[in-house]
């Protein structure tokens, strides 16, 4: 098979999809996701018959149990996917609003109508719920979607695929708007990251290797979605009890989350009160400690933290604990170890909070809260396709209207340049 | 000399200088803005020695004409560069702006706080006045940047930016916010477009040609300012007058510009009546137009428009001049051969002028208005560093605001994650 010649036929059809698609109104566009919510319930069956498959040629090969559950179907996780596409049917259209309309001196009118990006590839791993989640969001959003999920889950998605191609069709939408890849190689994907041009935007979905080979091979923009390496600093005028509550929230309400804190930071003034009765609280929910020499000299007995573990994204019930001098230190902890996704500080000093959000540069910023909030949903986004840790497009979470771009819109009277 | 460990170490300490150009307030930022325009006036007599000795050297090789008056300055010139910081310093600032404070249904209080991106690095051809300009937009919004100009004009790229660098220097503002590559070879570009993670954004500023190179060749995110195919449509309901004056203005305002029209699309039912007195208008202006054989007919002795006329930017006074049935076959025509950069229609027709802006899917689309008004000074913006043929991050022209992004700020009172 000539993939190149799949991958380009494949694409241009996406393409050539984009012109009616822009066109659909809401109304169109949402009877088109309720159609593909119904698809998936009414199809569950044969979906779990092709996910079975998936499943148990995983199993022949070996692969980890954490990656036969991310790629194992249910009734309830088909549910899950058939209930998300609902909830973008009901979110509100992004396609057509119209910003900042200004009269110029000259008495034209100049605005911003948000109107779709065109053709988006997402590039993807073991999860089959992502072939549904990304299209509706990208359909909502007026967009043709390229889907291109990893090989363990392909009879999986070729079916959700399939079973949502037919019903974008019934309702009147080209079947190439969810253009599925069904091709294995390696080499597929490789040829879609060269279609600049013809695909507008690639979103890679997955671990970090995912994603750096995509950004090293392509020609097309990439949004990625990096690690999140978060903290939360523990200020001298913090609320002892809501900063207890907020980093334990941050620390174990879900570790395993790109949003969980890694590395806690106390100001000195306050660790000697502050770190025995939270560290007891956090070894009582089972996490692993590892402290800076100041935090041992407080609280003995648990293992020290090395510079390299800074770096490090547990997705685990691990945390390292740093006191510092004063907020100057640990914003240039946070500058330095970080990934600029998500950081808190707790604090009841009001200019000490303000310069905190102005200063630290990270996709959110939060005072007294929980860095497990980034969240599309936590942020009325509704649902979201990731958070970005990109400064380019779109940054933290990605809602329907960060997959949508702009064009100036101006109404004339005969207007000209001088 | 190494060049790749120039480059890292150069991109290294622009990054570094990033937080405090970042926490600079308006006032310092302007303050180093006017040192600029002062060092740029003051310095003029060295400045245009140095641009002597690269002028020399474009002559000794035999450079074109053109491109040796690009690369020359003048006292007017460096007066222009001077009065453009100053214009620049009178914006207002975008970093710090917060939009869309929502309170969610926990209380807390979220919304976008505008920043600066970081480092944003410049690769342009022979103007040296893209020196300063981008230097001066750049730094306004927060930005370090670093300067790659052509070989051509290394001697008055130099002299400029070290002009800017010791007055930014003197305004309290490391100077390595300015950062001066000063290598010709081709490796020193090679090795910035490696540097993600250290350089934020890519702007390449010059023709075609460089813009693919630094595609292909680049890890990070490059915003694209592409060719100008623009299209005016004389819709049958259009003002016979207005639809002259403007076409008349798309087209020889100034021919030799991205935002020019090159070809004109006229309705079939109008085009008997329209086109013989527009396009002697045309003639006597001095344009060579290619007609369509239904143009021929109402008009001859033109030559014939060929299908690869269509998809030129001509950048000169050759108009191709086209009569279509219907706008369904005009907005069909824009999306073939055009380049989505500026097209308008000229109507008296409201249902049709709503149409057009919706479906066509330009950087800017004018209704009644000339397309040569695509512009960062008339859409009201300010100074601009360029039109965006990109989908991503930025699209129409690109000021100050487009030269930032957003983080989200949470102000929260305890929040967790439930």
């Amino acid at each position: 098979m000539d993939i190149k010649a799949y991958i380009y036929k494949k694409a241009l059809e996406a393409k050539e999809s984009t012109r009616a698609l822009g066109r659909a109104s809401a109304v169109e566009k949402n009877n088109a996701l309720l159609k593909m919510a119904e698809a998936l319930k009414d199809g569950s069956a044969a979906l779990l018959k092709e996910n079975a498959k998936d499943i148990e040629y995983a199993k022949s090969k070996g692969l980890s149990p954490a990656l036969i559950d991310r790629l194992t179907l249910t009734e309830k996780r088909i549910a899950e996917m058939s209930a998300g596409l609902l909830e973008v049917a009901a979110l509100p259209d992004p396609v057509g609003e119209i910003t900042r309309m200004r009269q110029m001196p000259n008495r034209m009118l100049v605005g911003k109508m948000r109107v779709p990006i065109g053709v988006i590839g997402i590039i993807y791993e073991a999860r089959p719920n992502v072939t549904a989640d990304a299209t509706g969001l990208c359909l909502k959003a007026g967009n043709a979607v390229i889907l291109r999920g990893g090989s363990e889950a392909i009879n999986s998605n070729r079916a959700i695929a399939e079973a949502l191609r037919s019903a974008i069709l019934r309702a009147g939408i080209p079947d190439a708007a969810v253009t599925f890849i069904d091709i294995p190689e390696r080499e597929a994907v490789m040829e879609m990251l060269k279609l600049e041009g013809i695909i507008d935007l690639i979103i890679p979905r997955g671990g970090e290797g995912l994603i750096k080979a995509v950004v090293e091979n392509s020609r097309i923009p990439v949004l990625k979605h990096y690690k999140g390496v978060c903290h939360v600093f523990v200020d001298r005028d913090a609320d002892p009890i809501m900063a207890e509550e907020i980093c334990l929230n941050a620390k174990v309400q879900r570790p395993g989350t790109c949003n969980a804190m890694e590395t806690m930071l106390v100001e000195e003034p306050i660790a000697g009160g502050f770190l025995p009765g939270m560290l007891k609280r956090l070894e009582a929910a089972g996490v692993e400690l590892r402290g800076c020499p100041q935090t041992l000299s407080i609280y003995p007995g648990i293992n020290e933290v090395k510079e390299e573990d800074y770096y490090k994204e547990y997705l685990d019930l691990i945390l390292n604990v740093r006191v510092v001098a004063d907020m100057e230190e640990a914003m240039g902890h946070i500058a330095k170890y970080g990934s600029a996704h998500s950081d808190a500080i707790v604090t009841m000093n009001h200019e000490r909070a303000m310069r905190f959000l102005r200063e630290v540069d990270s996709s959110a910023v939060f005072v007294n809260a929980s860095t497990r909030l980034n969240d599309g949903g936590q942020f009325g986004l509704g649902a979201e396709i990731g958070i970005s840790t990109d400064k380019i497009h779109a940054r933290g979470p990605m809602g329907l209207e960060e997959l949508t771009c702009t064009k100036f819109v101006v109404l004339g009277s005969g207007q000209l340049r001088e």
